[in-house]
């Protein structure tokens, strides 16, 4: 079954090219921005431009949100004209955004009370990989609305994970996603700050272990930024990730799950937050590092 | 220049495939082990067999250490009986083994002094990589000695990497990769124990995170030791880690580095071993995550 | 001048002393305390009992509130018939109970908006020092109402420390110094078990410690605790002890301040709640430091 | 017994002012130090002045030390016209510098097997404490040897600790409390930090907490220190607190017993190093917190 109309909900950096391969691969969409400039762009495409969540809806029909934080996805959801008040018996709602799982399953609930489903869907990738249609897909929530959603979510990504029937988990494994790239970060700052005083030159170092023993996207990324120490303009916003890793702490502290590790990026983000980097590529947390060495 | 015949200390897990490869490439070798046994095996392969590091050694030639530790490499050397009293003018020692920087520093004036060359050449890769020449090659010294290593160094890996004129650099890039290493294993384990405590699957997460955004051998081969919990038979004691961890914080220590996640390492390995762990893989530092979680 | 009649609202294992106390000393009270049966025995000392924060009051006077966390304090002040209903100009509420800044400052706001005073005055001491008007208060918030607190704060401790005009002053006085206790009893705990490991018996250690260097009550109780690893009955309950904890990392964040020891501390706390100690005395954390050693 | 005549080796900031206490409790002296020029005010007290450790031995008699380090205790005992060579059957050395544990059980090897005792007394105090007799004396070793030390070491202090039969106990003890010291400091720096940012007085917070609940000389001192910043001249330098806070890690080490404070500190001590504060007295770990903060 091809989805009639589906309607979606956020429009940018993400958003925006996700949207776009949405109608290129065939959907019908009616798109909403809360700036709705940003809309415009997307009439000549094809798409219906509306000015409320609610009037992206049909009722029993799919849904996508792909949105900042936490608040924004509840007040496109749950506020005035939100869409929960229109999406009705049978309707689907996608979230893609990243969000507190307890904020996935407390929306789950409510969609259940009045009969439609919730999907968290959030995506690896940054915005060149959403325009090329290489994001990486967690999926989870029940089971024919998955069936349902599949065929929008591959023409989003390269690839869909499912992690079974509670919406949350796929949540968790976005966190901890974000977790463990910060992880390398942290591992590779005090690696070359290490390898420098010893006499190792950064781009030497950082060359060889991302196209030996890690040679792999992550790495190869974040080695050349902290190599060059280039952190603007920032690709993903230090203020983003500690948003990310709060998120991190209070999962793990609502399980009992000491995580020493997210404890120690968590502070150096914050120091980071401190020194006025909140601008900056979250990897800057390895100027931290550099100066707990005496590096001005 | 080939060289007419090569000297190879050390013939262990690591050793001995790296010596029958020396040896199918066209290279003769004179061979010691400290445990004559296991080197009776290479005589069939037309090696040279003797009984002391001394033995060894063609003043003026080459020869390669592959050994277990500090005091090891130390005792071959500068021992009774050791190749530093008969190397001489014109001779090169390629030292392969995991040693502390400061070791490699001081063997380095030891060897200039008696008019030799010392070079630093500590590789990545386990037994099975060494069979199949693919070790990655970290290499550190003199120019023109590290040109007389190379077509050895070839016959060994799949790439060498240059580190300049000091020996001891080679060494630090050496631990700073091993450091990566078990700082990826640690991000691990604490998503795993953060994903388990909130209903996502071990092998699902690992999975999800080896195949997509970390898609390296590194993290595959831990993702799986760590999802199943499987550290017996090790592939890399953790006994010897912790060796490498100490070295790390030593080398640390002396140039005035903090390096708070190398600390956090150290403390998981160091209550594995007290809790007996020595002869599990050094990923079991796994456990230790589970058990602050309250997992028996 | 001597307040007519005091509300006092909390009766609980601190706030019964205290409101003995200023009895003998001369106030007259109006109890309150959610389970009325604990208020009963206060008719006996002539106080008079009522069966809601809102009876306590007298329009324009004072009244004290000594409870178990935040969301109890807000229940008593905003709820349904709770004291800022009736408190009005010139009223002034004094509140001693541990809370977050947040919290008093939020408060404070409310009372100014209906014409009366907030001050916050958390105390320090355990029901014994209650009883025995051994009390150290932390007093903040506007002039003369601090004045016209003073006489009643004096019947309840040994001694008022203000901290200036903002209310929530006085609550991260409160915070830090708990955080300064857990932080004594993880440095002794780590001290023990390194001295117990090495021949050194935990009494003798324990003893020699508070009884020289560190010769103040703190450290003389939670190292006899230590010693003994006597955690039931608790005198502060670890799940007690862990909101507080949450309240300093909170805060923490809040004003972007690194702070990796009281990061620790959560870590061991969150520990002992995973493995069930959450009714053990807070310094049961200790037995994590002995579990990390492999100590059962 | 009165000893007849007893050696007394290093007339530094602490051993000065205790040779001239037991000079004054009565006692002959023998004296030496490395630099003659500081032995020669003690000709005039009375006591005879030497060139040489070996020269202060009376063979069967007792012998003091206080020296800087481990090395300095090894020379003035094992080296040339060391103290060993002379002290022979029924003497005794009498350790009193703060070494590592493993130090003074080899010493007390070496002394054993030419017939003498050796005893470790580490002390705790500041140079002021040790001219008004109110050291501490940590003691540990054979019975005999410290019952014929006991008059000696009450005419140095206002207490000795028995830690029993192995002198290594005593030094775990003395590093206990260093480790311990620098703890507190640890704290106050991070709640000293909370309290500025939430607008609480540096002064003001450090008074209440050291005249209250931590109401002990080490507390009032630091908390002083910190409020003010004053690191200037050191009370106890930062270089030598280093020192300290590696023994403590190696001997954490040596009986695999994980001390994450420890680490926290030694991180705080290396960065202060980095940071060229050597020379400062050992709390100005507190700039780090500060730092952290984003405080110049």
């Amino acid at each position: 079954m091809v989805e009639q109309r589906v309607g979606f909900l956020g429009l940018g950096n993400m958003g925006a090219p996700m949207a776009r391969n949405l109608i290129a691969q065939g959907f019908s969409l009616t798109v909403y921005n809360r700036h709705p400039e940003k809309a415009e762009a997307f009439r000549q495409l094809g798409a219906q431009v509306v000015t409320s969540p609610e009037d992206a809806v049909v009722p029993g029909g799919v849904v996508i949100s792909m949105l900042a934080n936490d608040q924004a996805v509840e007040a496109v959801t749950l506020g005035t004209r939100g869409l929960l008040s229109r999406l009705g018996p049978g309707g689907l709602h996608i979230s893609m955004s990243t969000v507190a799982p307890e904020t996935s399953a407390r929306l789950a609930k409510l969609h259940q009370a009045v009969g439609c489903e919730f999907l968290a869907a959030p995506v690896f990738g940054r915005p060149e990989a959403a325009a090329a249609r290489k994001l990486w897909i967690c999926l989870a929530g029940e089971g024919a609305a998955k069936a349902r959603a599949r065929p929008l979510l591959e023409a989003l990504g390269q690839g869909v994970f499912d992690f079974g029937e509670a919406p949350q988990a796929a949540n968790v494994v976005k966190l901890s996603g974000n977790f463990l790239i910060l992880s390398a970060v942290e591992a590779m700052a005090e690696a070359l700050a290490l390898g420098e005083k010893n006499g190792v030159g950064r781009e030497d170092l950082a060359n060889f272990l991302s196209q030996t023993v890690f040679a792999c996207p992550i790495y190869q990324n974040y080695a050349n930024l902290l190599a060059q120490r280039r952190y603007e303009p920032a690709g993903f916003k230090l203020s983003l990730g500690m948003k990310d890793l709060r998120l991190v702490r209070e999962t793990a502290e609502s399980v009992a799950q000491p995580m020493p590790l997210a404890d120690l990026l968590h502070a150096r983000l914050l120091s980071a937050l401190a020194k006025g980097r909140e601008n900056q590529d979250w990897s800057a947390i390895e100027l931290g590092t550099a100066e707990d060495g005496g590096v001005e």
